[in-house]
């Protein structure tokens, strides 16, 4: 059994630890860490069902199941924290999802993979392709935050109801960017599934009903934890003197995506570089154009008045990201330097973050 | 005759119709709906007319004549808002047609195009070269009104200089595009106008006397036609319950535009991207680097008060899709997804702009 | 002797009429003037010493020397401003320097030398990866300023940290980027070097006693001329009718990069575009990652409130110039047209510094 396995099973045993913390009343904090070290392995173990159930039910229906399943951890989280009325904490975990998978990620990946080989190359129409989704991602955010920010006396309502047209236009596009990935241009995404094959061990035909199970069970799980970290987390944060715009943006996406941040360093270094640029920026676009959509729609079914109108300084974080993201990725090509130019935007991001005076009623 | 000419046959009814609209009296309403479908006719004739004289003149002359008149229709229009002091539907008609040709117009063009053909590619370096010279556009306008936006106090007067002074560079920088394209790197833009030659029926040599007169009728009556649009446009818009603002930024340019919708999008499914683009990306350039200096310059001589300093809205509308047209168009290689997102970004656009409470006096 | 060195000799008669003008008290304007005047040959003879120096200390030492005072004359005249609490005007000098840097210089070369050349052609990669380092030298500069633009009552001793902690980081990325340059991807610059060494007349080796000499000798009467400069500036420039703002981010610049316009726009018209470029953006590069981090700490040190939260409109200027300066330098290759929509930015936002009405105790 790898290290990292054994790892996934030793962290399990804060599933028990952090039920205890809470019943128990250890305190805030003990339930907010406990808790968050509970949701990492339990993450990792939905995405193995979700890719061995991808195996048996085929690519195109395995495909869709990982399009839709691939970040349940967050859609999770930020479901428990938008019916906990946070709405401020669910936008900062859309946005640092975003900020963490393009800045944190790909430049972990370009970084490690660059020490090893001196010029990595990877798709560069996929790349551009990537690029263009992002902007128009970070345009859908734009407009209904710039629109707020520009006028003056501007409805609530009509905040909402501009979002509400977004996401579903957002919702559209992303099934057309799997129809495109999937269908009509699926020629363009064959070395990142060749990659991901390699990747696997053979193995015989995974029983399809016990990941199911898992799954399942795992979804619960991790439901159950959300609770407990959204429960806590106003008061622990506190606690450690952050802001709840800190945590939502920085530290939260980076216990939400360890497994993916894993994944896709791992294989950098193995000069898989389509398969770990796809990580990266697949899980941004489907946070951008999937994830936070959802969230919008559900908003509005529970009443919880969520919408695309973020804090400008996030929406400047997020443009930035997106900027220098496409701005690296967009030749198909990765080096040291540039990998540092990513984490560099990120340490930069995440001190202006740390030192933000927290406003609009977050923490 | 084709199925268009038919059409722009019927469509010219419209010219006696609106005049009967507004002499008899038949409400604002009548008049703007009457009025706006007789441009379409005579604004297709204008743009016959012009290339068949450019036939006779010759590729020089020619071309500066296509470059000059080849948005006659929006600059009379916009003449006539103009001098009627409905400065801010002016504005807001120059920021709708950039943003209609290149997300619109290309965003068609693309998507239409790619469901036929897998991948289409064009000429990269020019389309780099526009790009650039969109950028400069988008600069040129954004300074007067960041100027505006940063500071507190400053007069009318200091914008409408700056912004005369914006102008003056814009044009010379429009007349050395045209040394570009016409001279010196004429070769660049072989491909498109060979498919501009393959576009048109081989016919004998065109009536100059005719045409000339043909093009002299049309303005006149695109003039005439465009005081019955802009002078019912007020009361018309407010009783279809829409803003000045969604009409000048949305609907106007759509009518305005019609031609060139038509032809950009005919071509792409022809597989002739390289004329498809210059359409659209052309014609964007084509009203930010010459239309919306001269009419700062028109307003400056009939003593009204025109500037560059845009609501902070349009501006951020004008970036982006700046931003998006440039990320998709700069590889020089498109396919049915990009149009998509050009499609959706501009969908996203307009939802804002309906959404978007009036300022500024608009509407 | 040539006639740029004939001219530089002369210019060196200014040190002591700058002198008679300031302590004979010809008046502020006339010690103004010739100050300028006379640091124009200095920074040029520092620029000579460094370089033959560094041909004595061989390449790696001689790279940092020449990394470290390539701008040591901004960096000299900025310390001066910056203990005389002039605080706008050293941050409008570095805004200044970038702008006239990318835009001005590259804009010259691209013009000149493509008047020349119908293409000229440049590493892409180099290109690009400069291009994402002033990307990331732009987030750094846009935080601390949208921090303060988009928080309410922020207090200047976050912005100070956070300016400081974002300084750190960016020297430690210009450090590594000399890594990347001169060790790593040393061969990615092998053009440009040998470009370098083309340039320069075959000697015998260079005494570096005597260029030791000169350099410390040149250090020092910058350092008083910057003195007299930075005493009469303000006075001087409000008798010239100009504000502080337009002296800093448009004069200031020209003169104290004059040395490297010369020296990019001449290689330009050899065709040397490598060098050209690696001048001009280099140069830009260096006055984001380590001369402004350097006055952050510089200021931090003597107690002068320096921070990275510029006056919005400057931070408009500095982005819009890198976005236009990557999108016409990213494809690795120039023509005239190009070169002139640089010149035309530049030219714009020249026009906007002059009209721009003085805030924030600038002037």
């Amino acid at each position: 059994m790898s290290v990292k396995n054994t790892l996934f099973l030793v962290l399990l045993l804060f599933v028990p630890v952090s039920l205890a913390a809470h019943f128990l009343e250890w305190g805030d904090l003990a339930v907010f860490i406990t808790a968050g070290l509970a949701i990492l392995p339990l993450a990792a173990w939905m995405g193995t069902a979700t890719e061995e159930i991808a195996v048996v039910v085929g690519p195109t229906l395995g495909g869709l199941l990982n399009a839709t399943f691939g970040n349940a951890t967050e859609l999770i989280i930020a479901l428990v924290a938008l019916n906990a009325g946070l709405v401020d904490v669910v936008k900062a975990s859309i946005t640092g999802s975003i900020i963490s998978n393009l800045l944190l990620v790909m430049g972990f990946s370009m970084l490690l993979g660059g020490l090893r080989y001196k010029v990595q190359t990877f798709q560069s129409v996929l790349a551009r392709v990537n690029a263009s989704a992002m902007n128009l991602a970070v345009i859908a955010i734009l407009l209904p935050t710039a629109m707020n920010y520009t006028s003056i006396g501007i409805s609530e309502k009509v905040v909402q109801n501009l979002s509400l047209a977004v996401a579903v236009v957002l919702i559209l596009v992303y099934g057309l960017t799997l129809l495109f990935s999937m269908k009509t241009h699926a020629y363009l995404y064959d070395v990142g599934v060749a990659e991901i094959e390699a990747e696997e061990t053979p193995h015989t035909k995974p029983n399809m009903w016990l990941w199911s199970g898992v799954l399942l069970v795992c979804t619960l799980f991790v439901a159950l934890e959300s609770e407990l970290l959204v429960g806590s987390l106003e008061v622990a944060t506190s606690q450690l003197g952050l802001t709840s715009l800190f945590t939502g943006v920085i530290l939260v996406p980076i216990v939400g995506n360890a497994a993916e941040h894993a994944t896709a360093v791992t294989v950098a270094m193995k000069n898989k570089m389509d398969l770990s640029i796809s990580v990266a920026v697949g899980s941004s676009l489907q946070i951008a154009l999937f994830v936070a959509p959802v969230l919008v729609i559900a908003g509005w079914i529970l009443d919880k008045p969520m919408d695309l109108d973020f804090n400008p300084f996030e929406l400047v974080a997020v443009a930035v990201s997106v900027l220098i993201a496409n701005s690296i990725s967009s030749d198909g090509e990765s080096n040291w330097l540039e990998g540092v130019l990513l984490l560099a935007a990120y340490t930069v991001l995440a001190f202006a973050f740390y030192f933000h005076p927290v406003i609009d009623g977050i923490g």
